[in-house]
C-alpha cells in the first residue's frame, strides 16, 4: 500500500508529497483539522463519487454537483456538449472542485460547539475541455472502470457521436486541502456540569440491494466486480477499493 | 401539509409558488429532471444538513462546504469571523448554494447511459454578512433549533463573545432550480439484448447509534426531539421532519 501511494504521488509531483500553498489553499482556521499532504486529499477525494465544482461565468458563481474521477494528479468530469457553461471552459477557467464526506453531527452543551463530523477536499486548478481523441476515450472508459472494475470490456462499445455529445472536463490539481473532523463533543471545560444530552450521531452512505434492470437477459448475474456494492456497505469504502483496483488493472 | 406549503411559499412571493428563471437558472438540457417549483426546491433542501457555497474572490471561484438552513425563502450559514473570505462578504457577493443528495448508481448496458440517481437544488442571490443583532441572534437559534428543534432553550445561552466570533451569512434566495433523476436503467432500445449485468444500485446516508458524550452527567438520556435520529433512520427524512417541526414551533 504504501509504495502504490509513493507511485502515484510521485506522479503528481517528483520531490514532495504534499500540494503546494499559497493564499488560495491555506487554510485560514482549524489548522489541526487540515493537510496539504496528497495521500489526505486523494483518500478524501476517491471515497466520493458526488463533487460539487465552483465556476465563475460573467461575474456569476456556480456551484454544480456532478461525478468526478481522478488520475493520479488529474481529475475528471463530464457533461453534455450541449452544457450553456461546459462550452465556455474549452479556452481553461479557474476552479474548485470540492468533495465532502458528512460523517456525524455533533451536539454540544452550549451552541457554539455543535458541529459536525467531516472529510472534505478543495482542489484548486484549471478546469479544461478534453479534446485530445486518446485522452478523451481513455477518460471515458475512466468515468465507468474507476467505479468499476473492468466494466467497460464488458458494454457495448461506445459510439464517435457518444464521444462527441459528451464533454470531458480535466483539471490539474494545483493546490489542494483536505480537512477532517472525527471526535467527540468538544465543549468548554466549564460547560460540561449542564445538564443537557450531548454526543455524536454518526451518519453514513450505505448500499442498498440492488434493483436489477427488469429487462436483463436470461441468465445474467451480478459480476464479480460490483461485490464491494454489497448491500449494506459503505459507499465511500467501496469507492475507495474501486479505485485501487481501477489503478491496479490499469 | 398543503396549507403549511402554501403559507411557506407566499412569504418567499405572494403571487406564485415558482422561482423566476433566467440564464442563471434555467435548465439547458433534461429539462424532464427539473423544476422550479419552491416546494421542489425547498424539498432538496431541507432534507440536507451539507450544502456547497461557490463564491468568487479576485477572479478565483472557491466551493466551500458547509451547514445550511432555511427561514422560508432565505438562507443561512456561518463561519469564523477569522475566516479570510466571510470578511469579503460584507457588501454582498453574487453566490450559489448547491444541495444534493445521491440516491443511486445507475448501471447500464452502455457506458454513455450509465447514470445516477440523485436529488440537487442550485439556488443564486446575493451572500451578505448578518449584522442586524436580532436577526443574527435568531439565526443563531435557528442553526441549532432547525436541526434539533426546541434544542436552544435547553443549552448554557450564547455569550456575547460567542456571538461576535461566529459570521452569519444570509441569502435570499432570487433565482434556483431542483433537478431529479429517480428512476431505472434508460438503455438505448437496441442495447436491451447486450448479454452484461444492468440495474440500480441504490444508496442512502443512514443515522448510526449515537454516541453520548462520556462526560454526561448522570441520569441524562437522549431527549424526545432526537428521536427522528434514531439508529437506522434515514437523515433526509430526519432532517426534513425536523424542519416542519421547528416551522410549526415558532
Amino acid at each position: 500500500m504504501v509504495g502504490r501511494h509513493e507511485t502515484r504521488m510521485q506522479a503528481v509531483n517528483d520531490t514532495t508529497a504534499s500540494f503546494p500553498t499559497s493564499k488560495r489553499n491555506r487554510l485560514k482556521r482549524r489548522h489541526d483539522r487540515g493537510s496539504y499532504d496528497h495521500e489526505a486529499v486523494f483518500a478524501v477525494l476517491d471515497a466520493g463519487l458526488l463533487c460539487h465544482v465552483a465556476y465563475t461565468f460573467d461575474g456569476q458563481p456556480y456551484c454544480t454537483p456532478t461525478i468526478h474521477w481522478r488520475e493520479d494528479g488529474m481529475l475528471y468530469w463530464h457533461g453534455s456538449s450541449a452544457s450553456r457553461m461546459l462550452r465556455q471552459l474549452r479556452g481553461g477557467t479557474p476552479a474548485c472542485l470540492t468533495v465532502s464526506h458528512l460523517d456525524g453531527l455533533v451536539l454540544a452543551r452550549s451552541g457554539f460547539n455543535h458541529s459536525a463530523n467531516y472529510r472534505s477536499a478543495m482542489c484548486f486548478g484549471m478546469a479544461r475541455i478534453i479534446d485530445e481523441p486518446e485522452e478523451k476515450l481513455k477518460a471515458l472508459a475512466g468515468v465507468v472502470d474507476r467505479f468499476y472494475p473492468g466494466r467497460t470490456q464488458t458494454l457495448r462499445a461506445i459510439s464517435a457521436q457518444e464521444a462527441k455529445a459528451t464533454t470531458v472536463i480535466g483539471m490539474r490539481i494545483e493546490e489542494a486541502s483536505a480537512k477532517v473532523r472525527a471526535k467527540g463533543v468538544a465543549d468548554d471545560e466549564e460547560d460540561y456540569g449542564h445538564p443537557v444530552w450531548a454526543g455524536v450521531i454518526p451518519v453514513r452512505m450505505v448500499v442498498g440491494a440492488a434493483e436489477p434492470c427488469p429487462r436483463l437477459l436470461p441468465g445474467i448475474v451480478q459480476p464479480e466486480n460490483l461485490a464491494g456494492y454489497a448491500e449494506g456497505a459503505r459507499l465511500d469504502q467501496a469507492l475507495t477499493q474501486a479505485q485501487l483496483a481501477y489503478e491496479g488493472g490499469q
